[in-house]
């Protein structure tokens, strides 16, 4: 298949170029470079089947013409501003990166009939479910951070685009993704943080939130499953393992991996939350993917201390 | 309480208007007059309690500019494009006039802190639901029109902001509205039809759709009454009849109040669905409101009469 990988240059979006590419599948990578990077694909470079175009897919014209001249059978958008939390409030950010680029894409699609979307979406477009077992179907959908807002946006619209011009949709709900060439995210943070000073330490929130760790090559692995055998019309998943980590035993681990135990004095800066915006728990039901066929090998525990020894090769220690 | 009313000389917000003025509250009037209507406020010009700007919300600084000015405690944002059925392709329309109208003033909120809105949500955010009843937290959220997607990124938003900056927020989901002063809708679409021409008429889909309709007065006394009474910081609310009225239903009573029975030849142009994105039939329930102390007097019938005599009155036939 010839396949569009939007954000194919970064965390996410370059394992799955990788995965698709060894898939046999022609792949063209469409990436601003803004949290992607050169380095995610530079060893894909020369494969005949590889295209990477500079691009910012809020750029209409130059997305259109990619489209025009691609005759993509799918599409896989993953561009966003993956960094949930904020440094400063910025309402608009991504509301443009995660939001507009969607319509764009969609809009693009529609204009040179291509049916096929897979979707990242997240387990944020439900907001606070305390301890519920989020379903597909769970409702009301309250997103409390502009990124779930944001990603609940596109839902909408990739909804209404599906039913008035017929496209075939996959919806994925990420959860936590952990891994190699991670841009951003707690493993990341604190890695970086200690680097520079490995005898103390502030970790956000309490410790106490507890949430889903998906490996990043699980999760591209079950993209492509889901797309391929997901059937109908307007497909939607939650993805995750069956698991939970807590902050508290993040740390432990990353201590431990990183020869720090004992040695670093870790100070969790309180609150139920890590940050504004902050889901504190959440957990999936899984059973619809699970019927599907699909199953995370590793729990969050052994794909968070996966991903701390994958960071500490790449980014060194 | 002083009220800032967007889309206040439309066919909604102007009722609206009315009956803020009546309850003694200062109302300024925000309006484009793109769907709305000079002729719909001019009553109330010379109340010293009224203002009226001719506004555009899309254009954050004007809009900005009348919250600085304004110290408003609570906004009711009405600004919409209430077409759903669109007679060209543009998905960009609804996500202008509806998605990006509303994070404009929720931004125009937050820069001048405002703590309260209220908003125009709809049905349309859930899809279809065959015969299910509609709850307020019926899950999943697939709508199928470009109106209902944008509805739906705007409730997602509305969500963000109400967390972010301890917003309180009433989202109330209309139902079909009918009544005086309509600028679109089945009644406003066939008294102008049946006007040029009343030999013979189309109607669209099949005549069997089938959905609750509320009098528009009786919907702004809804929403006065959803914000003074639901005390909670996020409120949400499905308001309707509980009664629903079938289109063929609707011809019948339209055919008596013209006094065309027997003259006028009905043809359907067939197919389930009134227009690409129009959701045949749905069912609200409405024990939320309920609870809250709200019932509708009028029946979807009875609404749909009162409204076909004020619109033959405003109108002429």
């Amino acid at each position: 298949m010839n396949i569009l990988v939007t954000g194919g240059a970064g965390f996410i979006g370059s394992h799955l170029v990788d995965l698709l590419l060894d898939n046999g599948h022609k792949v063209t990578c469409a990436d601003n470079l803004y949290l992607g990077r050169m380095k995610n694909i530079r060893h894909r470079l020369k494969d005949k089947n590889f295209k990477f175009y500079k691009l910012d897919v809020l750029d209409f014209k130059k997305l259109n013409e990619v489209f025009r001249k691609g005759g993509f059978d799918a599409v896989f958008h993953l561009v966003a501003n993956s960094q949930i939390k904020q440094k400063k409030v910025d309402t608009k950010l991504d509301l443009r990166l995660n939001f507009l680029s969607t319509h764009n894409v969609l809009e693009a699609m529609r204009l040179n009939h291509v049916k096929a979307i897979v979707f990242a979406s997240s387990s944020a477009i439900f907001g606070e479910t305390d301890n519920r077992l989020i379903t597909e179907d769970t409702g009301p959908l309250r997103p409390i951070s502009f990124y779930g807002a944001s990603k609940l946006a596109s839902e909408a619209y990739i909804s209404a685009f599906a039913h008035n011009f017929r496209l075939q949709a996959w919806l994925i709900r990420f959860p936590n993704v952990v891994g190699g060439r991670a841009t951003h995210g707690i493993l990341y943070d604190l890695l970086h943080k200690l680097k520079r000073n490995d005898r103390a330490v502030t970790v956000l929130g309490n410790g106490r939130q507890d949430k889903p760790y998906l490996h990043v090559k699980e999760l591209v692995e079950a993209m492509v499953f889901v797309w391929q055998k997901a059937k109908g019309s307007y497909n939607y998943f939650n993805l995750g393992p069956d698991s939970t980590i807590k902050i508290s035993k993040i740390i432990v681990i990353l201590m431990k991996e990183l020869g720090l135990k004992g040695r670093t004095r870790i100070k969790y800066a309180g609150g139920e939350r890590g940050w504004t915006g902050d889901v504190p728990r959440y957990r999936y039901s899984l059973k619809k993917i699970r019927k599907l066929g699909w199953k995370a090998r590793l729990s969050s525990e052994q794909a968070v201390r996966l991903s701390v020894r994958e960071l500490k090769e790449e980014y060194g220690f």
